[in-house]
């Protein structure tokens, strides 16, 4: 069987798998419009490169594995037609996002940013106010799979998690979960309030000022999701006046933020400039969904993991 | 039964004692040598104040409550003449240590130091280097209470968590334990060695420079017990000549480190000025150890928790 991988992996990467799956031709090449793909029956991408030329000289592709979460650009109907297996590595992001929340939550509580910035001084001062995670109250707005990984590792520091989505169906790793509706009535009880919400028609502007007025002036909000949950005005508002204590942004209502954007001046903000999904180890966690499959794929079982439906787009 | 707090605790943590053991009377007085207090059956100190002649003055006194770790320079002869139960707080530093240690990892596998300095800048720049802390290998030198804790959330993060101590005897949340003789052997398997461990005999500049030759020149080398583990010297050459990628330090061999210290000019080393411990929860994690003891004193159970043998000084 030929696999055809369509961006680089590393050499020792490339001679685990060669030595893992010793009967399967592994083979590197980024030109997909310039040679002959014909032989392969498997294609490993980021699925930008593949278009419709391409699907018609893969004549043999059964199986395509997209290295990323979203195939929304994809050439979906095509790829239906020709009855060609497509998976991708949904909930890739998990760990490195729940590690940057956890990280930003850490770093607050024990006064990271105090001590770096003492550090530039050369200054030893041990007058630095910290607290402790353990035994505050976390609402985590989207208990999905990145939303669950963050609300399990809350857990493991002894952190009340409360979900909130759409339905109020409990969720994992949540100790309670509520519905938006509910929302309101339960921000005075958080510490945090975390949001890896997607974008959609009910999310969008979702946290108006009344949400803010109504969480503690402690508490610390946490946009991993989307920026349009809230108005970038509101939040600064909320800041200024200290409605809340801190926010730590991953995402912002325009992305870059703009260069006279009030956040930039505020010290109660930690700016993070959408990044908290990447990571080093991105390939080799896509490795670790890819050779799962192919385990399944050689066996025979249909059954791979994060298969998409072309028709539906996800 | 009367108690005497000789430090000042919040009016709501005061009215929670009461409601909650209604038939105690509570009492605050720091001035011990200038008051009555022969009528205290229980006195809650911070230790420094007991001396011989309150303990002459306290005639009623039956159990000292102290809220501190250490009890060494208290008169402990004196106290164990005069049958006095002793306990402590001892394992309140756990959480905030483990916090502190589990914050920076995360903060440097996340970049968030980076992301820090490009705000200051007001820079939007996603080019961070991050990575991800799960499926790292931790070696944890004393794997006590404060190390089994860090070993705990280390687990949860997906970390591989090898034990170091003297017998090399299995110790709580580690995957592995070995002891030191074995140490240098296992040094390149770490992605992080941090140690916790006390100043002893054997402890005392255990870490010479073979073992820093011996990690990965990525390893981060945490040191959150004490100072005297390793030469200050060993540790900024090991740093200068990237022997090891990073080393984040609680404790030195001189506190305060000297104005003059290499440390302070290193790029990859992360200074914290001996306050891993500190938290601006400490009393309340203090009442509740008094607490879950007054509820055993009240029933007439002698097994207190963390009870001190005055003969034996901890």
């Amino acid at each position: 069987m030929n696999v055809l991988f369509t961006f680089k992996i590393k050499d020792e990467q490339l001679k685990n798998l060669q030595s893992r799956f010793p009967e399967v031709h592994f083979e590197y090449n980024k030109e997909l419009d310039e040679s002959p793909i014909d032989k392969f029956e498997v294609i490993v991408t980021y699925g930008e490169d593949i278009n419709t030329s391409v699907l018609e000289k893969a004549t043999s592709l059964k199986w395509l594995m997209v290295a990323s979460a979203g195939v929304e650009k994809m050439p979906l109907s095509e790829i239906a037609e020709r009855g060609i297996v497509i998976s991708n590595v949904r909930g890739i992001h998990k760990t490195p996002m729940a590690e940057s929340v956890i990280g930003h939550i850490l770093s607050l509580t024990r006064a990271l940013p105090s001590l770096y910035d003492q550090q530039k001084r050369k200054e030893w001062n041990t007058r630095v106010k910290q607290t402790e995670l353990r035994g505050s109250t976390a609402i985590i707005l989207g208990p999905g799979a990145i939303g669950s990984e963050i609300g399990r590792l809350l857990q493991a520091f002894g952190v009340r998690t409360i979900g909130c989505n759409q339905s109020g169906r409990p969720a994992e790793s949540m100790d309670e979960t509520i519905q938006f509706d509910n929302l309101i009535d339960r921000l005075p009880d958080a510490d945090y309030v975390i949001s890896i919400l997607p974008s959609t028609a009910e999310t969008k502007g979702l946290l108006d000022e009344r949400y803010f007025k109504a969480m503690k002036p402690t508490a610390t909000f946490m946009n991993f999701g989307r920026g349009d949950l809230v108005k970038e005005s509101i939040l600064v508002d909320a800041l200024k006046n200290g409605e809340i204590g801190h926010a730590v942004l991953d995402v912002f209502e325009k992305e870059p933020i703009l260069v006279d954007s009030e956040l930039w001046n505020l010290s109660n903000v930690s700016i993070s400039p959408h990044v908290s999904s990447h990571s080093g180890k991105y390939i080799e966690r896509a490795l670790e969904f890819f050779i799962e499959n192919l385990e399944k794929w050689q066996n025979g079982d249909g059954e791979l993991v994060n298969l998409v439906d072309p028709k539906k787009g996800y």
